[in-house]
């Protein structure tokens, strides 16, 4: 009963002389512990990140030489993105146009993994923009806020896919009504600590884009799933 | 308009011979990249688990010189409890007087901290039940299915807590109307993917249980804060 008082006044009063001389030498002891420990975790995190970055700058090559094969391959990119059920949706007609033009794709993880990443887009001279790459870069301050920052595109005369009035043409959206197109994300800062496309990028095509591009098997009828013997 | 042609098919035929032979060596040297990817993220995954389990072994001598110290403190572990937000939620008058036998909380990571986790909670001898040691334990198999199990507790005749029925006595409920307990969480094998009481004590209270401990100085009156010169 006596313990039952001692935590209702810790709660609710707080009186230090519930705290015995033993109790508080106790609780000063534990404090110190506390500076180890937390020592220790910043020293875990810092090994981690070591780790992570070694790895990074180990996978780098692969990804380079990875980029010159897909340049090899016609529409790699825009196959790929057409593939992913997520970019798919956001693809109408005239994003898939410009995406014929995407011949590299890029995603450069900075230092500390934590601080954020940049996805570039490469693309041919082409009758849209003027821009040879478009890039989107995500920060994390020391505070922990997210930032980010995109070049702007430089549209040629009446080409800006991002300023289509909604109308009714041939031409119509093949999945939703919105006149909005994939390049909008470029001009919109939205909500940079998850930005749901740039992870999806960053995530799941970057680090195996082939998988997208090969059309799962389920997807063929049976006849071409059989080796092509012409 | 050749590539736009060459993109529909990939998405809609998949006709093979859309795919030159320049194009298939390349897609297979792709291929042969992306298992020295694969194999290269497998062994980042395996050295972070390393260091990681390094320093589970590190902390732990700290963590029982910390678990000693605690066990100087009067009624640590309740008032711990109940000055944290979303546990001192979960806790009635009952569940508050069978804490007060609560003497040792420890947290385990398993090996393969992927793996899982036990909490252990330790009872001086009470009215209430027979065991000395509670534990609740979370595993994650090979296919990285959740699960859990608990210790059961032995109640003593009509002591059981979690059998209690809806009732209007004076020991009402602090902050709502369900007849739950603290211990019912013993009994539930609820969502073991993602315990909520489980990650609250594993994430927030066992790295720093004397954060709670103390009440902030925020919850105090001013003249509390001044060192008590009696
Ligand atoms: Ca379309
Ligand atoms: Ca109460
Ligand atoms: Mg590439
Ligand atoms: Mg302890």
């Amino acid at each position: 009963k006596v313990g039952n008082n001692i935590a209702k006044k810790a709660k609710v009063e707080t009186e230090p002389e519930v705290i015995n001389a033993q109790a508080q030498e106790a609780i000063e002891k534990i404090d110190e512990l506390q500076t180890d420990i937390d020592r220790l975790n910043e020293q875990a995190s810092e090994e981690i990140l070591t780790v992570e970055q070694k790895y990074v700058k180990l996978r780098w090559p692969h990804f380079e030489k990875r980029s010159t094969l897909i340049e090899k391959i016609p529409n790699f990119w825009v196959t790929t993105f057409i593939n992913h059920p997520q970019i798919s949706a956001l693809l109408d007609e005239e994003d898939e146009d410009v995406l014929h033009f995407l011949t590299k794709v890029e995603v450069h993880e900075f230092e500390d993994i934590k601080t954020g990443y940049k996805i570039s887009f490469h693309f041919k001279e082409n009758e849209y923009f003027d821009n040879s790459i478009i890039s989107k870069e995500f920060h994390m301050n020391e505070d922990g806020d997210p930032s980010c920052k995109s070049t702007p595109i430089r549209w040629k005369e009446g080409k800006d896919l991002t300023k289509r009035e909604t109308h009714n043409n041939s031409k119509g959206k093949r999945k939703h009504e919105e006149p909005e197109s994939f390049f909008s994300w470029f001009n919109d800062p939205g909500d940079a600590g998850a930005d749901e496309l740039g992870e999806v990028i960053k995530d799941d095509i970057w680090p195996n884009p082939l998988q997208y591009y090969l059309v799962p098997e389920g997807e063929m009828d049976e006849e071409d799933e059989e080796e092509d013997e012409e």
